[in-house]
């Protein structure tokens, strides 16, 4: 079932929990892809009733980035979702999220704020106020849904940790389930910014996952050096790319690794034609 | 009962929930008095079960605040709290709401930060954090007592009307009751920094109340203009007096209004002998 409004979440949420049922929530953006569909699965297989929120975020985009130009899919993604067998599907208006004719600034709403420590590096960098965005909508979606269970993707590995900063820091009655990161056979990480490539993009795109799968192959041979372990990415880059980061965090608490071990985590943001594509490995 | 452990709140939430039960929380920094006492016995009468939090909270003081000196008198809070009919005393020790060894800082933490425009007035001013620091904590707290009630002063009416904020910005399931001022029979509001102060100083803390009720008596006259409202507060004011503000705001909101009305909130707060003091009237 398709929904706009928070209170009909709230009613269907009530009655859930009168039941004893267990709640599972998925926060996507829509335009819906193999990679959700693995979450709304899990979720399904976890939980007894699922939501599926599907929300592009004004306030986590910045103002020069592609919160316009954004995919919306909305009757595409309802099918999918319901097909996996989601109970419900939260499409909320801005209006319906943060009040009519809201101004959307920290001047004006109440906003969740992680750690500058897990903001200020990786994508936080370039997306300044974006991880405070990420972190009070899904509180919001969090408090609207209760669920029990909230279901992300791997692919945002920052997010994730920051998300799950934020669970244990204000003790939020949710547990989070991390789900790994879903790939064409060509190895590309699945994004709904995927859409913005054409086909020469894609090809170039591989040099992401390419570059990963080479550091913790030379990772397992012996290179825990992370200067050398870099190096290695440049043979993969041309004209096509922008390399944004790589970097080599802990992948408990983001903290910069001065050597590369099992508990490292390697992130890659990288122009490839104008499109800002993210990629993660974990080298265990 | 008595209980230092966010797991033992828990499990008592997670029984009372299965019950069906109504759940309301009283948030306290201890040192209970009356105005508490009034608190808990609202909550007791609206309530199946109450939880009353004592937790002298370290992130909304700042450096030159009376932290170390707050007075903390947790045996006669439990035997107040309990007498009233309280199902449950939680006071944690610090590392047991943020963690052990925590650095308490916006570095290392998730807050919950108010917008600006509600913060930076009144109290927020000259306690700059404070109210970030107070909406986190009870977030906190809402989130481990899982609460269908919380209960609160009007005493701290900036407080009060910032947590109405954050309740309704990120959809905290929870509502909100605010709960009148408790005075001593001389007019005196009821706070537990009046442990603070002398004979003379208490003779002298009664300027704040006499000037709040005067300036209703000059509305009901007819008065609106505020400056010259505010101007009838000097005749209660002697040298024991150090002034921090007199402000006239909407009750809702928070905006200055322009001319005094039914919505109009008076707040006042001024150091009696060093000591910082609050107090506020209704214009209605």
């Amino acid at each position: 079932m398709l929904t706009h409004k928070i209170e009909e979440v709230r009613a269907n949420v009530k009655k859930w929990k009168s039941e004893g049922l267990v709640i599972g929530v998925v926060p996507t953006m829509g335009a819906l892809h193999a990679g959700h569909a693995s979450l709304i699965k899990k979720a399904v297989e976890t939980c007894d009733k699922v939501i599926v929120s599907v929300f592009v975020n004004p306030i986590q985009f910045g103002p020069s980035e592609d919160f316009d130009k954004y995919p919306r899919t909305l009757e595409a993604d309802v099918e999918l979702a319901e097909g996996i067998g989601a109970d419900l599907i939260f499409a909320p208006s801005a209006d319906e999220m943060y009040g009519e004719g809201q101004r959307l600034s920290n001047d004006t709403l109440t906003y969740v704020a992680p750690p500058f420590f897990y903001v200020n590096k990786l994508c936080g960098k370039s997306r300044v106020g974006h991880f405070d965005g990420v972190c009070t909508v899904v509180m919001k979606l969090f408090n609207i849904t209760q669920a029990d269970y909230g279901f992300f993707g791997q692919k945002d590995a920052q997010q994730l940790i920051i998300l799950r900063k934020m669970v244990n820091d204000l003790n939020v009655p949710i547990e989070l389930i991390g789900c790994p990161i879903v790939r064409e056979e060509s190895g590309l990480a699945l994004s709904s910014r995927n859409k913005y490539l054409n086909e020469k993009g894609k090809e170039d795109a591989l040099a992401l996952n390419k570059i990963l799968n080479n550091i913790k192959m030379c990772y397992n041979k012996g290179v825990t050096d992370i200067s050398a372990l870099k190096e290695t990415a440049f043979q993969f880059l041309n004209e096509a790319h922008e390399l944004e980061y790589l970097e080599f965090v802990d992948k408990e608490n983001l903290e910069d690794k001065e050597k590369a071990d099992d508990n490292t985590l390697v992130l890659i943001a990288c122009r490839v034609d104008g499109v800002r594509l993210i990629d993660n490995i974990l080298l265990k």
